[in-house]
């Protein structure tokens, strides 16, 4: 009875594609296609476990809060002690459509993504074999461990891994402007039907296009005019020690660009009508009109998509053994 | 078609009470009984929701964590600038069956206690004028209060009322104990039923009784023989100024207390075992044997029910008329 239904949603998904306008510079999102639940489900729990950090207190959901859009809202994030992180923390959301992660692109995939924060001591504070010690203390994760990956000890890789697998069910599906790709000519109106015109016509899709509308090249912050901003940043060029790297940096999704401000790098923006102007000027050399700018913004705001739903996960308990959190000291 | 249901539900709950032996000092948790679903989901948000912070980076959650027992399994807490808290943070969940809440039971209710941590400067550093402005400056809020409360203008009194209609569904029926208690005998292996007969005998039933397993009176710390602590709590003192309430705390309900650890008012105990070895001996005057330790801890774990469970609450978005969070000045 099982088979058939999924491959009637399958043909379902194939006919969408097929709907969507194949001459537009924006593909619709696709939802997510999960082959092994019991990893998402075990990734899930570690997105939210705060004992993946120093203090007990930070989780990966801090910064990149699911019910905020997968960011935290805020110009720069709280790390560890209350230090103020150096950039702005991209969204979650959509993420596994980047082709690297993190502004600067640093790390290759989730995977990699995933134990950066874990291990930096300006985020989460801790260290890999500390973590890896607190999960293997606690019988509930040595046992969704061994379901998923069959071993008997956990290590780092399974856990970037299971977090991984998680994050990559989190897109979102379904914005009104993808039911407009599929074939809804009524899921836009007037002013956000010409502000999609607008953002094509002025070159905004020259680097956000594609299903993430954005994330998939490198790009200079500043292109025609420089930007200016108090964040030491130096994007690739701090890998890679070329001058022709300075301040080039991910493109970001813009998709749910309305749930993830401020905006940049430096999260120095907080109006997205404001982000709008300043990308036109700075990027493009245009200097839009105020209903231009409107018209733009009621657009990017069609990107919100269906927000990953599912029940807050609960944790199981630490036992005697396990490492106690060091918040204070 | 829907009276009848709620009819029948409502009889089914009447003859699990009636099963549940009435000699027992001992009661099963109700199931919550919402009447106004539309406050409850206000009020999870609420909840759930760091813009009613300073810094916009912690919420009720942060310290009440819904995936970790409703507390954050810390000594004390972490607040505004990672200061520390002076004293453990009680369980939210079956919070409503306190006869009042914080420690010194200083908050009546849990509309009065919601309102502590948003306006103390160690917790979420905020003022409730402020955040009050930020949820009016959000339309989908001023829609949901609007609708749930029929006024114009949002105010802190519907704010608390909200976050309080939330907890009171954060209760955990259908414990192990309690479908023994309501009459399978299956439910509790020999020597859980031990440590219960052992914790009745012991005399731990004079003050964890009821449904919560406590949370109904008041009683000092070091009856017997005096509690040694750094911590500088003085319990219902603090308020009456009288030395007879002198480390007179609330007794903080067992329920689930496998998950809210570490225990007592300074959290020094990470450990279920010596929590009930430590209470026998300073409460009781009695010397546990290893054995009975084992038992009563067992049968404490059987009071973990069942954890609330709901979909992680998606938040409206902020707009440029809402005030910034302020996390680093």
């Amino acid at each position: 009875m099982f088979k058939p239904v999924m491959l009637a949603l399958s043909l379902t998904v194939s006919a969408s594609a097929f709907a969507a306008p194949s001459n537009e510079p924006i593909q619709p999102i696709q939802p997510a296609k999960v082959t092994n639940q019991a990893k998402v489900e075990l990734g899930k729990q570690l997105f939210f476990d705060p004992r993946l950090s120093k203090s007990g207190f930070i989780s990966c959901n801090s910064c990149h809060n699911l019910s905020m859009g997968g960011s935290d809202n805020l110009p720069s994030s709280i790390g560890h002690n209350w230090q103020q992180g150096p950039i702005n923390s991209p969204t979650v959301l959509n993420s596994s459509l980047n082709l690297a992660q993190f502004w600067d692109g640093r790390a290759a995939d989730l995977k990699e993504q995933a134990g950066g924060p874990i291990a930096n001591p300006m985020e989460m504070g801790f260290t890999h074999t500390l973590a890896v010690d607190v999960l293997q203390s606690i019988p509930q994760y040595r046992e969704s461990f061994k379901k998923v990956y069959g071993k008997n000890a956990i290590d780092i890789d399974q856990v970037t891994d299971a977090i991984a697998a998680f994050e990559e069910t989190l897109v979102t599906p379904n914005s009104r402007f993808d039911q407009w790709l599929k074939g809804d000519k009524k899921a836009l109106n007037k002013d956000e039907l010409a502000g999609y015109q607008l953002f094509k016509d002025v070159g905004c899709t020259a680097c956000h296009n594609g299903s993430a509308v954005g994330g998939n090249s490198f790009q200079k912050m500043g292109l025609v005019e420089p930007y200016a901003t108090q964040n030491p940043a130096e994007g690739v060029a701090g890998l890679t020690g070329n001058d022709a790297d300075r301040m080039k940096f991910k493109v970001p999704t813009l998709r749910n660009v309305e749930l993830t401000y401020p905006y940049f790098h430096d999260g120095a923006y907080w109006n997205l009508e404001e982000a709008v102007d300043v990308m036109a000027r700075l990027q493009l050399g245009r200097k839009l009109e105020q209903k231009q700018i409107a018209q733009i913004t009621a657009f990017l705001k069609t990107l919100t998509g269906e927000q990953p739903s599912f029940a807050l996960p609960i944790l199981p308990p630490s036992t005697a053994k396990t490492p106690r959190p060091q918040p204070f000291n």
